[in-house]
């Protein structure tokens, strides 16, 4: 069928389930907005900057499948980048555009703005290149072709490609097929697949403790359910790493608890430690999902079990996806299993009751915290104090729980937010920050007003980069921030009065602005002002860990880690 | 002499005259920032975000000859990256230095955070190579001689420059000289200077009408003086491409005009296209200087000196410093010269008297801007609206007029109003800034309330995108932005009441809010409320032309460019 260029990459991002594309206008994307502003089920999201809207794009990518971004050449492609890094480090598939100058100014090496004016178009897609898994630059002659290529290799990586669309080709009729976008995962090599089911089975029947050790690609791959029925159907107890926070339920009675090496509960680590077989699922042993790297297991009892490949007893195999080894799996008739480790249940949180005038600590706002959470909602935790925080408490089933664990670009969850709230509008929705990382994006505020979304944002106030502080430098001046008056934030970046806010210092002063935040139909901003130095212990720990390996000066780190 | 290298590192900063160096803490570089927090002249300055801080230390350099930016690995290092490139296409020397993981982490090849957790160390190297004129990363046994070479090429070239100290290597000591940084750009081949200087001073002898066309490059290699002694040893009248607006003084008696090709008055494009010998100097025909490559010239009569080339006639001399050529030239004795072209003398802005209660429109606001100018002031204009009406008056000599005009990166020029703030603090600085460009980067209003910093800050308020509209999709919604409270942005950004903040929509309002700023010592935030669809003359016509080479398809933009 003949359709233009535009409209065909606007289908296939509407195939992907892609209704909201995120970005910022730009004198090289302009007729590919015309074409999205006359789509009617594609609507335009402009950002304030680039950056944002990639990370917008992230958001939306992980509560929707798939996200979009469009940007403009070099200037938008450099900004909205790491942005794309973090996408790819997590897996997250996100679509990057960019509207770029016309072919024939690229062909003739123009020195046009936006370049560095020395004729070379290139260099933007080397570095792109580095942080996503295709690429592109679309012509005339490979248009349909080289599109379905690269959101092909999206899907299968769940990993960012990018697009350049040359100003001029939007408009240009191309012929192009009027199937949908053949969306298929690598498949395994038959034989090696019935193999490495084979060899499954026969390890977890031997194992007299046999676990399960989750990790977030499981989610990142649509296979969360598959995992859940893997274990319960084998009366598997199971741990996740750090970045699966909540990605199966975590008040299950085979939940073991989150597995983080030295940083781990005792109880949680004897087990892992211990087992004879740990079947992990898309396990990434990063220093931050580690303890730096202080993972154990018994010799030979570590199985991996990645997106494409498989290892075990140090034989590797490469043909095996992920998912088909778990459908065949939970298809084969039970195995004659060892009686699973004993969980103790969980019995819900402590009880809270909160204390007149009493200022608030970490230690107490997070047991409140607690309280909140009831199972329907999607959280959003900023790298820092406010993931430590949730980290330690157990998310029930149906909560999505949401941080950037490897990438740990600060700013990245107020932007995500957004993304998030478009793509689940009708979800309760929680941000929890720092104020050091809302200042890096404070401006997407301004956009989930204009959309008339409507979150719970706590803000952590606790004048400055408490994680840093917590390094080096307590009372170094670089980790100062500028205080703002951050309840009135909602009042400036938008002119209607959409919004509640509080500022609260004390443990009654919170439970006011809870009330009212379950009661009233807005968006409810929360300023919670604590200590500089009151932080979760498990981010204490963390911090001195980071303090010796980062700088092998230990000595350096005392003044924070004395007190 | 002995030292540690971060110490070494932050003395050659110093030589190079920095004074400021901008960044974000994060967990790779406190080590650099302790070191930098007892060094007694060299203040760390912390932006919002890093590229904030990257556009704030390329203001800096433009204001200081060197800048310097401090990043974390990864996150920082990416989300800087636009700004770098900014710097790279402007030739502005800026040195970017990425606190990396340690050493040991790199070697094994660690999954570590704000890294893609697949042990590769390299892509972030590749990515900004691209942006940067020399690269690298820092060891106990290269750090002496890579920081000097790195250094050198960023002055020799007048370009960013990219270090990686990996976080374990700063309080390490090593062997350094203990003589300053050789600080020497490249020299000419004797022969072919002598050769060159020759040749043009024939070129200039014969010609009967001579002139100079200068461009920005003139001032980044600090030849302002000598190409402005030139002119007036040979009584040459000149002619400046846009970028480099006010570099000369264009109340001059030899000041043609500006000369952007089609875009050009009349008068200034008569004198050039039909000069027998046009002496151009760094000249960069970019498509915006140009008004899309318009520029004409007689045959043969265009001389090209560049930063290390010439070429005249159709040879090419590659061995050859611009500063050595015009610094041997401007010694020889006068030429025997035709009389100089009549250049009208400039009698000073028209005369301006506000009307009470009229709405303002650009054509007045910039009229009265004109008034403002006195000469001893910096001014930056962001891109767009605000520099075409800039672009559109006289600078007399000592105004210093900063533009980003190849790179365009809206949003750059409030950080960059930081950064020029810091270097030259005792200084009158005016930004003229519109909405969208502001919400891109406005945080860093915070950072210059933080240190008392005192501009006036101009924010045109014409409700979203004017120069896209102007382009295309005048009513389209991708060109809309969500309004702030902009008058209120000093007061949320800054717990302080610093800042003097006014909203005018009217010619006589404009009056009081100068009268006021003048008066006051204090930061003063002017939000000027004019019509979205006004905008200069100029700008509607550049954005007609940019319709037509964009997409090829003028029917499109009617609807903005038929009234």
């Amino acid at each position: 069928m003949d359709m233009t260029i535009g409209d065909f990459l606007l289908r296939r991002l509407q195939e992907l389930g892609i209704r909201h594309l995120f970005g910022v206008p730009g004198d090289y994307n302009l007729t590919l907005l015309e074409q999205v502003e006359v789509m009617p089920d594609l609507r335009f999201i402009g950002n304030c900057n680039e950056l944002n809207a990639a990370y917008a794009a992230d958001g939306y990518a992980r509560a929707q499948g798939f996200g979009a971004v469009l940007t403009t050449y070099g200037v938008g492609d450099l900004s909205a980048l790491n942005g794309i890094a973090g996408a790819y480090a997590e897996r997250v598939p996100v679509v990057m555009i960019s509207g770029m100058p016309p072919l024939h100014a690229i062909i003739d090496r123009a020195l046009m703005h936006h370049t560095l004016a020395d004729g070379n178009y290139d260099n933007i897609m080397v570095a792109v290149r580095q942080f996503t898994v295709a690429q592109a630059r679309i012509t005339v002659e490979n248009a349909a072709q080289e599109i379905d290529r690269v959101l092909q290799t999206c899907l299968r990586e769940r990993r960012p490609v990018y697009l350049q669309l040359p100003s001029d080709l939007a408009y240009l009729h191309i012929e192009v097929p009027d199937t949908p976008l053949q969306l298929c995962e690598a498949r395994s090599e038959p034989g090696q697949l019935q193999h490495v089911v084979a060899q499954l089975r026969e390890r977890l029947a031997k194992a007299s403790h046999p676990v399960v050790l989750v990790d977030i690609d499981v989610e990142r791959f649509g296979l969360t359910d598959q995992v859940l029925e893997l274990i319960e159907r084998l009366e598997l107890p199971f741990a996740n790493l750090p970045p699966a926070k909540a990605m199966l339920p975590e008040t299950h009675h085979l939940f073991l608890g989150t597995y983080a090496g030295a940083g781990s509960a005792p109880a949680v680590r004897e087990a892992i430690e211990q087992a004879d077989c740990v079947l992990s699922i898309g396990a990434r042993f990063t220093d931050v999902s580690t303890a730096l790297f202080s993972q154990k297991f018994q010799d030979g009892a570590l199985i991996q079990l990645q997106p494409y490949a498989a290892s075990m007893a140090k034989v590797h195999y490469n043909a095996v996806s992920m998912r088909q080894v778990l459908e065949t799996l939970v298809q084969q008739p039970p195995l004659m299993q060892a009686a699973p480790r004993q969980v103790p249940p969980f019995s819900g949180p402590a009880a809270f009751r909160a204390l007149p005038e009493h200022p608030l600590s970490q230690l107490r706002f997070w047991q409140r915290i607690a309280h909140l959470i009831r199972g329907d909602e999607l959280i959003i935790a900023e790298s820092g104090t406010s993931s430590a925080g949730l980290n330690g408490l157990r998310m029930p089933r149906g909560v999505t729980y949401l941080t950037q664990p490897i990438w740990g670009s600060i700013g990245y969850t107020l932007p995500a937010l957004l993304g998030t709230l478009l793509a689940q509008p009708q979800r309760r929705q929680m941000l929890f920050i720092g104020d050091g990382s809302l200042q890096m994006t404070v401006q997407e505020l301004s956009t989930i007003l204009a959309h008339d979304l409507k979150p719970i944002i706590f803000l952590i106030n606790n004048d400055g980069y408490t994680i840093e502080r917590l390094i080096l430098g307590e009372n170094s001046s670089y980790n100062d921030i500028n205080p703002w008056r951050y309840a009135q934030l909602p009042k400036v970046l938008d002119t209607r009065e959409r919004a509640r806010h509080f500022t609260v210092h004390t443990e009654d002063q919170l439970e006011v602005a809870l009330i009212e935040a379950e009661a009233c139909d807005t968006l409810v901003f929360i300023e919670v002002v604590m200590e500089r130095m009151d932080a979760p212990e498990s981010l204490k720990r963390f911090a001195r860990l980071f303090a010796e390996f980062d700088y092998g000066l230990p000595a350096l780190s005392q003044p924070t880690l004395a007190h």
